[in-house]
């Protein structure tokens, strides 16, 4: 059988995912938009959404720009001219991988940004159909989210199929990759600042300073916040997992090139055929996610999960039986997906106010802030281990079945990465929904819609906080077996120049790159937690400085000026992207060059194990802290106003930063390290100081 | 040259650093106890502290005879009646394991002891002396910390060059060194729940609701806080450090057996012969502490380190140019030493008052206790960094060193560590001058001894927490240096029991241990910091049930019962220690069982990478919180009682079980796990399932 077909087949099944997003964008667009004023609102958001957009994109696109000059000039140059042999570059690779590198970065950029355009035209909608039910709500914001869902695996899986078949060279798909998470991560990284810049500031000058209420029209920051939603939330995140999701598919093809001899592709394709498998089941899937009046949008959701790994392992066996794929690929692909879900729903237990963890936290803060921080800290550091079990037994046993199938083991484990990875149609939908209906809740406020609308809105909302609680533990475990693959993907290239790979520990230059490796994760999140709290403060000087020139915006007789806060803290968060982009694009080509490959190799397996172990802390400890103040606010333990409430918002805010800036950026950074020492292992192989 | 020489000039250097330590204790006693008041206050304290003792000693006696009993046990089992052939063990080893065990632990509690006692009688005295002039108190404080470390690396030396002599087996100071550090892990980690029990429940009932002061008399848990800073601080770093320095011997010990012939002592000696040297240089080096009135303590202590290195390497520069040591060895130890002083005041940037990061932790605090939090763990995590490169760098060197020197390069990497160390003997009594010159400030304002004292009890204090922060980088550098060297050793020791260990990165069962050792370190501090905030719950219940069925305990009229706070600290500490000692103790076991010797060395080396740098992140960013705190308390950003001032005690009290429970415990930790895992890899690289 060709496998070439399957590159046809993902083509066409990428193009259908797309197709459907596009029929549900417009379908979202037809819906009730709601009051004038209500519309007023969402044009402010969607306006200030389109000042941050317009700015990012130019940042990223000159960056981009700028990227791919260097990676086509070092890929054409000629290594002979200054005395270094052995350096195996095809000729005319420079441009090709360029080429590819800006289409990676645009077409993650294009999924960013439909989801944002979708996101701004239902939140409002959403909190209109919200008036009349909460079936028609949730059903509106659903579909949104899988706009984003759909767009975003629609176009990777036809961008790294068209140029596989074009070039033939997993390589080839490896700039691609790269491209895509390097936008990835500076639209996570720079989204995750915003957000957080906005709603620190936006709540320590209007909750606590003024006490008006979250949403309050008169706050100047205001706006941000809501806009910081779907930037970080929307955009950040659909970039994010579009980037696992290439990597894992990516990291898999390489290693199937590397055993299988050139003429036969059907292992460089397989993780194409599983994620149009994947693609397909969440199209079915999607369909499954309806709830009635009364009925638990949380449920619905995780229905809809389960559906689409049901039908998604259903058809792999088919796929087996058939012999289109090995009885080896088929159990790794499942264990990947059994173990992702597994993790999503445990990490669950950890940021549910129903479980131990959120309500011990919300007890103890009748003792003040310290303990809160102290508790849920604690609790975060826990929540790493049954991930880490998690992964480690996928791991382990997807490498055995594998080798016992007759693979390579190590393929074993990308393919349970790309297992995990290839229903993200379905997650990011869920993801996606959250945001969505955080908007509504603001606009409902913001516009005065009543009670029972924002009753409803808090509903589809705690239904997204769930759904963003697996959605984070899903897909931190899932890098952690994209970049176990890409880690051996690096090894395969080093050993495809000639030569091999010793990362023993013994070794002391791999100690010293494992030890300089695994400072680069916490490195990278405190100088993104420090952006925000810098930034904040400008931010603050501002709100405060409107208030006190125009008085009548605390009376409510005069607008406040939104779009100077929403200008400051994108400037502030793009110009504090320099610093964390140089950690992960160039210190990996820094340790590379200067100290090998065998410490570039402990460098990214130590940036792997910290960067997983920090993303799953922050990730939790940040969910955990908001459940505890949420629970508080539901009048536990002296409920809002009392002084556990106060001491639950201190842990609330601390939490910011950790769930929504740095803790979701480093599973996309350990991805980038492994993708630039994939992609220049060529050079580096040969060229190295030490 | 016979290197047995040096045996017996360890066993009298050792006596004669222990013969100091017992002059300068009967020398503390000599001096004036002070007023009634001051010694009731004192006598408080002492009964507390005995009382916390005996409870320790008590419990760990029986952990340790079971330990004892299970090591005999285990060593004497004969594997070849269950059918496992090549268990190299040789008779009777079961015996004299176990009471190199039993030494070993009680080595390290005798040390202790004796620290803890002089603490208890030098605390009076030195708020006595500081009545008349600062010179004298801090004369008086500095030579009773002297007696910790004297008769710590007297004890050390002694016992590893007797066992050494005795047996002629580096496997059995392995026991020495194994007993040892499982009771500097307990009476760290039991010390640190107890302090910050103590403290935080102190600090919330008095300062937070009461607003009474720090050290209130009237408070029922003020005498076990002041107890707690001599268990935690006093008690728990003599043994800590204690451990290090035998683990860093022994470690090299091993790779010298393991590469010279058995009748060639000379490179198993060697690092006897560095702490023999290091121990004569601290004697020295103490001499030139010394400070005139109005000096500054801050920089004699500084002083006192500074000659302490350079009367060491003269030293070593002597031994080489006579070919008693090698010149690798010679450069290996310098470089261990400079970059162990080097790393010790690159903390200092990051906790001291006159640089960026205290300052603006400050600064930002003026917006509230999340901001305080965010910016001081961010450069908690920022200071991982300088460390981190000077542990890499050392390593690079050290190693290098070595082998251009003919000798393994491993070797180099643990002569460094011990050349790190070996100035243990001043580095300790520095340190250890801290809670003592603490407990004065308490003493001086529980007896009301009038404003000048404690004035000049503060100054002292801010010399002694410098002289803290220092010694914690210092300490934790060492024992990355340190776990390297073992965890060689423990690779060497399983080469000697006929498998060559692979640890290659590459490997799923090594990958699968580095996931599971990374997580240990965080679940570790996890369940102390728990311990901290449940244990001072209950004694926050007790505090408030005196004050309420005794009213004239605040009327001043009536005294609390401090032995029931005392009391309850202690069984809480006590009883949470379980769990973390089956981490240290019995999880490399299960790994090593379960998943083999590989697995087992990626666990080490997981949980070596994880562990130095929670240590690092948790030490700085609590030292920095808590000064900080202080800064604002000298009347920055509003001073004492305004906004900035409660939120910076936020993050001090964050910080509390940060860098006095958990930080500390941790190099300990990854010691411990490195020391169970060589002295059972001779069963474990025989016996196991998988």
């Amino acid at each position: 059988m060709d496998y070439q077909i399957w590159l046809i087949v993902g083509i066409a099944g990428g193009a259908i995912s797309i197709a459907v997003a596009v029929y549900l964008y417009f379908w979202v667009l037809r819906q009730d938009p709601g009051s004038e004023k209500a519309q007023q609102v969402a044009g402010w958001i969607r306006s200030g959404a389109n000042t941050y957009l317009k700015r990012l994109y130019t940042a990223l696109a000159s960056l981009a720009l700028v990227l791919g000059i260097i990676i086509a000039l070092i890929f054409s140059f000629n290594f002979e001219t200054i005395g270094t042999t052995g350096v195996q570059i095809q000729p005319g690779m420079g441009v090709v991988m360029a080429a590819c590198f800006i289409i990676g970065a645009l077409s993650s950029a294009v999924a960013g940004y439909m989801g944002m355009r979708v996101a701004v035209e239902a939140n409002v909608r959403t909190a209109t159909a919200a008036q009349k039910s909460l079936q028609q709500a949730f059903r509106l914001s659903f579909y949104a989210g899988a706009v984003l869902g759909l767009a975003m695996v629609g176009l990777a899986v036809i961008g790294m199929s068209l140029i596989f078949m074009l070039t033939k060279d997993s390589h080839a798909v490896l700039g691609f990759s790269f491209g895509a998470s390097t936008l990835a991560l500076l639209a996570k990284a720079g989204g995750g600042i915003y957000t957080k810049t906005a709603d620190i500031a936006a709540d320590l000058v209007g909750k606590v300073e003024l006490g008006i209420p979250e949403d309050d029209p008169r706050n100047p920051a205001v706006v941000a916040d809501n806009v910081g939603d779907n930037v970080g939330d929307v955009a950040g995140m659909g970039a994010d997992i579009f980037d696992s999701y290439v990597a894992s598919a990516v990291a898999v093809m390489i290693l199937g090139a590397s055993f299988a001899s050139a003429m036969q592709y059907k292992y460089t394709v397989i993780p194409l055929i599983l994620c149009t498998i994947g693609t397909f089941a969440s199209l079915l899937g999607i369909e499954f996610v309806k709830v009635k009046e009364g009925g638990k949008p949380g449920a619905a959701l995780n229905r809809g999960t389960i559906i689409t790994c049901i039908i998604y392992v259903a058809a792999l066996l088919i796929l087996s039986f058939t012999k289109i794929i090995d009885a080896g690929i088929f159990w790794s692909a499942t264990i990947g997906i059994v173990t992702g879900v597994i993790i999503g729903f445990t990490t669950d237990f950890f940021t549910n106010d129903q479980y131990k963890p959120v309500q011990e936290t919300a007890r103890v803060s009748t003792s003040g802030s310290a303990i809160t921080i102290i508790t849920g800290y604690s609790y975060g550091l826990i929540s790493i281990v049954p991930s880490i079990l998690g992964v480690v037994v996928a791991t382990l046993l997807s490498y055995n079945v594998a080798v016992s199938n007759g693979l390579p083991g190590i393929y074993g484990i990308g393919v349970a990465a790309v297992g995990m990875l290839s229903i993200s149609g379905m997650i990011v939908s869920a993801d996606a929904y959250g945001p969505i209906v955080d908007n509504a809740r603001g606009i409902a406020e913001m516009a005065g819609m009543g009670q029972d609308v924002i009753e409803r809105a808090d509903v589809l909302d705690s239904a997204g906080n769930t759904a963003k609680a697996i959605t984070k533990g899903f897909s931190i475990s899932a890098a952690a077996l994209t970049v176990l693959a890409l880690f051996a993907a690096y090894s395969e290239v080093v050993k495809a120049n000639g030569i091999d790979l010793n990362i023993s520990l013994r070794e002391p230059m791999v100690i010293a790159g494992v030890f300089l490796g695994a400072m680069t994760p916490p490195l990278f999140s405190a100088l993104l937690m420090l952006s925000v709290t810098h930034n904040a403060f400008d931010m603050i000087e501002e709100i405060r400085r409107q208030f006190h020139e125009k008085p009548g915006i605390l009376a409510g007789t005069e607008d406040p000026d939104y779009d100077r806060c929403v200008g400051l803290a994108a400037h502030g968060a793009l110009s504090s992207l320099l610093l964390p982009a140089f950690l992960a694009v160039g210190l990996p080509l820094v340790i590379g060059f200067l100290l090998g490959p065998n410490a570039l190799g402990g460098f990214l397996g130590g940036a792997i194990f910290t960067g997983v172990i920090f993303a799953l802390l922050m990730a939790n400890a940040g969910g955990l802290w908001d459940n505890a103040k949420k629970f508080v606010e539901t009048g536990k333990f002296g409920g809002p106003g009392s002084e556990a409430h106060k001491a639950a918002v201190v842990g609330d805010t601390v939490g910011d930063p950790f769930k929504d800036t740095a803790g979701p950026s480093l599973n996309t950074l350990i991805t980038v390290m492994s993708l630039v020492a994939s992609l220049f292992a060529p050079i580096i192989a040969v060229f190295h100081l030490f």
